[in-house]
């Protein structure tokens, strides 16, 4: 049976750009899993499947259905454990929240600076409405203050993936030779970036750069399939 | 049989003081295996088992002998697969490539320049002589430059350790339930810290500091076995 996977847009039913669905897309890829979308704006969110999330990702299967990203995953290994893991071993379940934790705290701490005006313009009137004043008391800054710190971030940022790329030294995913779920995790983070600003966050011949077109490169294509932010 | 680990020390050979020794030494107790420390300085090491490594760890198993930490685990592992993993798994094992990374590029590189004066004054005159023109060019700072940056390291290492007070939120070590080699990697870094320095790093009341005293109560308390710094 198909998977229905609630992911969110902005104006452009076209352009799913949540960092968090786009971890599950990747998830559901891996295990080969049929899946289609239901595309949800961020003023609906709270409609979907009866109120079951205040957030996406939300996926349904058959009578399930299932709430945030890292236990989408967990669920789906559960579920459909003949097929490829997502995690590797319990070690790597883990240690998968160990790289979600990194990820969330340094490379969307980073990102929120810069993509956070380039998301607002992609909303529709009424998402916007509900965007500016959420992400402004969650950040604490107003829109002005963090356009202020956008170009020292873009500039930093680099700085800010050190650690992946001096893993990338010992293997070419963070999941060993092949992805697991800790690399699609990085993966939505950058991924959120390519879909949403013109900032240029990656620089030809880094090392993660090469392993971001390896991610990009991955499932048929799957992330390629919307493209970059002009 | 017993392994041998060579385990680096200053001028006091009761307080071996390595952060990879240290992952090397509660890797072995975790696995069960009993072992015996042979303690070398900083220039004794490239004399070590023929020359075999310039750097410690190194270990006898038998004939065997394997340098540098994290090959150490994974022989460790693969040697006796049936003692209790240290990885959990292949994906794991490649996680924990990411963790020492972190590790490596964040954690170290704020205790490099919190430490290196009072390792250096452990160390007996003939290791000083090597110790400190090598870590000046290492680091490209004179030791004076790295003194003036030390205040303002100590304050700043809390933020380091931000992902892993995250992910504590989720479980009790970063292994998951129980500890594997990733906890030990980080908790190297820390009893490095611990056993060479003064500097008060870590706070009251700080899931991460509640989790350190976890490690070091780990394995019949081999990590309380060498007393902090005073």
């Amino acid at each position: 049976m198909t998977i229905l996977l609630h992911d969110l847009v902005g104006a452009d039913p076209a352009r799913p750009f949540s960092p968090h669905c786009w971890k599950v897309a990747m998830a559901l890829a891996h295990k080969g899993l049929p899946f289609a979308c239901n595309s949800v704006t961020f003023t609906q969110v709270p409609l979907i499947e009866d109120g079951a999330s205040r957030t996406v990702p939300v996926i349904r299967d058959g009578s399930r259905v299932v709430a945030d990203s890292f236990l989408i995953a967990a669920y789906l290994d559960e579920t459909y454990p003949d097929r490829p893991s997502l995690f590797g071993g319990e070690g790597g379940e883990a240690m998968a929240r160990f790289v979600e934790a990194w990820s969330q705290s340094v490379l969307h701490a980073g990102l929120n600076m810069i993509v956070l005006e380039e998301i607002a313009n992609l909303l529709s009137p009424e998402d916007q409405a509900y965007f500016r004043p959420s992400r402004e008391a969650r950040l604490g800054m107003t829109f002005g203050e963090v356009a202020e710190r956008r170009a020292a971030e873009i500039a930093g940022f680099s700085a800010r993936l050190t650690p992946l790329r001096m893993m990338l030294r010992s293997q070419p995913f963070i999941g060993g030779a092949s992805p697991l779920f800790c690399d699609y995790i990085v993966f939505g983070a950058l991924q959120w970036a390519r879909i949403t600003s013109s900032a240029k966050i990656l620089e030809a011949g880094d090392p993660v750069t090469d392993w971001f077109e390896r991610c990009l490169d991955l499932h048929d294509g799957l992330g390629r399939s919307v493209p970059a932010a002009a």
